[in-house]
């Protein structure tokens, strides 16, 4: 592992962030200074200039601008918002805080800035996310959702008080959260060579009590349901920083199905993004196919499951022959399962049978 | 802190699980070497048996018993599944693994044990809680839901492959899940002088980074929401075992100070059980009468908040006065407010100002 390189790759990151508000803030002077009504560019995030890029394998925004101008009366609210948005990004940044999308709309008031609802500075954050090309997480933002990973991998803090400190992820056999602290640290060694990501809190568990990590040298990742795109940005690092490949582990349903291609090929919402997306991960299962081989218990698919399967075969992301597969299947058998149908065949036996064989299927 | 007659309480406590599931056991094979019928009685949970016991500050049940027994045709079904869930806790708690709800309904099918659907296997494991008089956890079945813990404690593992390891609850400044193994170990060793319960993720964190646990002297627990009962039971222990104050810090609204209620009172739903509730638990925050002594920025209570307002007002858990005084002061203002609310006078000023200032005044 080259440590040195990483390492200095989230130092570089900061720094990174820091000088593009820097950056931002010094053209607005300028555009000011010069006597000229202050504005920006941006990518549209309209529909029509979202588009799937078949080569990234993930959603992006296409050649269409917005301007936003302080010249325009009814820009100068959003405007003024959205330099807002940029200083106390940069107050964060600075002083090593973190927030939540939450509290950037009630701190708002703190500074006499209105939004009208938590919408709208939502919005506004999304707006600095697509100027910048970094996700809200890079400049301290966070969701509130929490997901963990387990495994031998040690990591370095860089948070506050914690610099230079290690901990190896197997420390806490119920998991260590993702949450800032971890999501900003290195990574300095680690014996796993895969990484398996998994739905469900239940699961996960049981994998860690049933030593998976050890059997099959892996990391695991608990999604917690949709991952978090703090957990994304988390899976993406383990893929690329570690080069481990990552299976991805959901309930046999649609909903599982797309809680897999979300940390694969990333969301519509954040394609003004590009580092929440991890390519070559795998869909492991539970397959619908799966559903068939291993004949699991069922519930019978409602009109929302089919509705969504429907749309599913519409998705650009869903072009694979695996994938078509599947949702073929889905639409054949019309029932799902969830992972922990398995049980019907004995606690451990999704760990001792459907586990390698899935691992081994999807290698 | 007396640290072995603590340590062997766990231990003790796992023994004891196993001697009452054995004893049930045990129960049934004399009642059918005798030629008798196996049957058993336990408490009814039904609503007229469910009374609020003023000197236990929790919900208790009554003495009207329920029978189950074998000779009665209706009465075969929930018996014979009752005893395999015995049975299949007595696995568990001897294997030393852990499971969930759902699980359990799904495991059933492994040994031919039929359960319509999940409620039915649920209800079977709440008998089995109000015969043995202990919580699910106690007998290895887990919730999904997961909070976390922070501050200077040291804890010592019990679980299988981790025995005699031990974690400084300081060690990840993202929080320390709260799950099986952190449930199921000792304390060891604590400079904390009181424990700050909070509900919002977010603001958990925001303590972490403001150095809260420092500067209070404070073990922090995220209850992410309604307390998890694990949870519950984590702050009941941090109460008893390390004689702690116990804070808990909510959004000021009636689901708020809900969510403070039962983890001072318990519910309702497990008046079968007494393990969960911390009596001398403080609801420190936020009170409706903080939300006008602080000027903050609020939302109208709808009908739902108004209503649910109503209900705890008849409730039996809310007669002192500093609660009457809260439900009032709610219905006269009609409006609430989250604890984010407070970054309106900047992003510290909840850790500066409130929280030393509302310590205070519920000491």
């Amino acid at each position: 592992m080259e440590q040195k390189k990483r390492k200095s790759s989230i130092v570089e990151r900061r720094k990174e962030v820091l000088a593009s508000l820097g950056d931002l803030g010094v053209r607005t002077y300028d555009q000011l200074e010069n006597g000229h009504f202050p504005s920006i560019d941006m990518p549209s995030r309209s529909t029509e200039n979202i588009a799937y890029d078949q080569q990234l394998r993930q959603f992006i925004l296409g050649e269409r601008k917005v301007r936003r101008s302080a010249r325009n009366i009814r820009h100068l609210k959003p405007f003024t918002q959205l330099v807002w948005a940029a200083f106390f990004s940069n107050e964060l940044s600075s002083q090593r805080k973190t927030s939540t999308l939450r509290d950037v709309y009630y701190s708002a008031q703190a500074y006499e800035m209105t939004f009208k609802d938590q919408q709208e500075s939502n919005n506004i954050i999304t707006d600095l996310e697509t100027i910048l090309g970094m996700s809200r997480e890079d400049f301290n933002i966070f969701p509130e959702e929490r997901s963990a990973v387990f495994g031998d991998l040690t990591i370095e803090y860089t948070v506050p008080g914690y610099e230079g400190k290690t901990l190896n992820l197997n420390s806490h056999p119920d998991g260590i959260l993702i949450g800032p602290a971890l999501t900003s640290s290195e990574f300095v060694k680690t014996t796993a060579d895969k990484v398996i990501a998994i739905e469900k809190g239940g699961l996960f568990t049981r994998f860690i009590e049933e030593n998976v990590h050890r059997k099959h040298n892996a990391l695991l990742v608990l999604t917690a349901g949709q991952a978090p795109r703090a957990t994304r940005h988390f899976i993406r690092r383990l893929s690329n920083e570690l080069k481990l490949p990552v299976y991805i582990f959901t309930d046999g349903d649609p909903w599982g199905m797309h809680i897999a291609m979300v940390i694969i090929s990333g969301s519509a919402n954040a394609a003004h993004l590009r580092e929440l997306n991890t390519p070559d991960a795998k869909w492991s299962g539970v397959w619908a196919t799966d559903i068939v081989n291993y004949k699991l218990p069922t519930d019978p698919l409602d009109e929302v499951d089919m509705k969504r399967l429907s749309e599913l075969e519409r998705d650009p992301r869903y072009v694979d022959p695996l994938w078509r597969r599947e949702i073929k299947t889905f639409m054949k058998i019309r029932k799902k399962a969830e992972q922990e149908a398995f049980s019907r065949y004995g606690l451990t036996y999704i760990v001792d049978e459907y586990l390698p064989a899935k691992l081994e299927e999807t290698k």
